[in-house]
């Protein structure tokens, strides 16, 4: 019989799912709506039938755990709390929902902690038993690794560098508060750059010709290669912001290596060059040249699934 | 045969040493001048034969380790590195030398991580996994325990929150850069806060009397307790600056609690109520209430050695 973990990233609209062996080789997978169910325990039952039929086409695999990546997921308590973009409101014991209609031990985290488990276990963080990884995407996620452990916290909602605050008084955060990291450098973070980029540069700008409400990091990244002035600055003030919250999470847990991850991160270069250049500009003395800026060794469409089904794995070997 | 470790701070001008049992009683103590001794070798040959001295004074004891807090001690290599207050320069293979004196278990961190130890084995976070300990003397340092183990990060130089960079373009810092935490909330950060506040108030004064070179914390302590204005205005913002770098701490890595220590923390509730105040105001709303502002468990004048000891007790349980 080959083993396998059942992988599961809960988002807004959709949840995917995959069955995922002990190398990161997904055998199968599927997806089903996450919006279509006003009842948790209706969209457990056909989240968890679906994964059944997914794994009743094979003949010799057996499933042996089940994790889950899901919005304001508590890994202590298996739970989802007050998370705004899911219909099911207040607390949602969710792993316990799941094992009764599949008996396996099921495991649950944030998708940024889940990002983390899939880099360490199978992605660009193998080795390395200190690092963080930023998820660059509509908001600012993060996942710490110290002593080769996920920094849950006390409360299992450890890991929010997004929220760290940067720029006292500074804009606006969807967290009711101000200047955090995530309002400089998530995708809307870049937008916002933009738009004050173009209140203040004379320079053409092919951005001026896009409405505001349709722009997006993809439409800044694709002007910033063809050099687009306006771009390219905000690219690098972006880069600058990052930089700086870079710098104050290396004080705080010295890791070998940060990983960028998702969204901005897709601009490659565009993005590290800089940052990695205004990481070493500002870090304290006796953190330069120690930590490593990469990218995410994982592939963005599978990381969901992957890092999902990479904390089962780490935590059936405990 | 009663077993004991020994315990040994390293500072700048005085070294001082212990005896520590398991439940963190101090069997004997004794210092040496750290100062007088311009090679490393010659230092621990002395420090080695005080200890041994220590120790023949009983005649059913027998010491299984040894631990030792000292500036830019770097926990995994065992060294002292580039410490600007020692004499030593360069990097010193600090263990090396004291095993070479005496065959036993050695292990060395920096003070405030020691600071940690201490608080996790006799002090105040005996059953607490995830705490963070600020040590608020003439700079900031930190120590963070997350599930239950420190954090000394890939360099071994992990907790150094005294330089997250707090005000960008604030502050200038002794580590070259500007607007650190420990500029606001360290000893001479309070006094800098306070000559900056005489500039800026009207209202009378004690602190007007007092040549801004003979300044210091105690002496402001004193005259916030005595309703001075401008102490007790320097307290607030010192305060407010603490309870920042508090919250960007907390966002990180969710501490159950937060320890403050030496220095500053001894004025108690001037420090303690505006922090926690300022905290619950600013900090993200998921993290509201769930972590406590408490003053250390471990008596000061016995903190340095009860570190160090802690360390070695911790060491020698794995």
């Amino acid at each position: 019989m080959k083993e396998v973990v059942a992988g599961i990233d809960i988002g807004g609209t959709n949840t995917v799912f995959g069955l995922v062996d002990r190398d990161g080789n997904i055998l199968a997978d599927g997806n089903i709506k996450t919006s279509g169910h006003p009842e948790v325990e209706g969209f457990v039952s056909v989240l968890i039938s679906s994964i059944k039929n997914l794994s009743s086409g094979f003949s010799d695999l057996t499933i042996s755990g089940i994790g889950i990546g899901a919005p304001n997921a508590n890994y202590h308590k298996g739970t989802i709390e007050l998370a705004t973009n899911l219909a099911w409101k207040g607390i949602i014991p969710f792993t316990s929902l799941v094992s009764k209609e599949m008996d396996l031990p099921c495991f649950i985290t944030n998708d940024a902690n889940a990002a983390a488990m899939g880099e360490m276990i199978f992605g660009a963080a193998k080795n390395v038993r200190d690092f963080i990884i930023l998820t660059l995407g509509t908001g600012v996620g993060s996942g710490i690794v110290t002593n080769g452990e996920l920094v849950y916290g006390h409360t299992g909602f450890a890991g929010e560098i997004g929220h760290t605050i940067i720029i006292p008084g500074g804009r606006s955060c969807g967290c009711g508060r101000q200047g955090c990291l995530e309002t400089y450098t998530s995708a809307s973070g870049l937008v916002r750059t933009v738009l004050y980029m173009l209140s203040e540069m004379k320079e053409p700008s092919l951005l001026r010709e896009i409405a505001p409400s349709k722009l997006n990091a993809k439409l800044i990244t694709d002007a910033a290669k063809k050099s687009d002035p306006v771009a390219m600055e905000a690219f690098d003030y972006t880069a600058e912001m990052l930089a700086f919250g870079i710098i104050n999470a290396i004080v705080f847990s010295s890791p070998e290596a940060v990983y960028l991850f998702g969204g901005l991160a897709n601009a490659g270069d565009l993005l590290f060059e800089p940052v990695r250049k205004y990481v070493d500009r500002d870090i304290m003395a006796v953190f330069r040249g120690t930590v490593k800026i990469l990218p995410s060794g994982i592939p963005e469409n599978n990381a969901a699934v992957l890092g999902a089904a990479a904390l089962a794995w780490k935590e059936l070997k405990k």
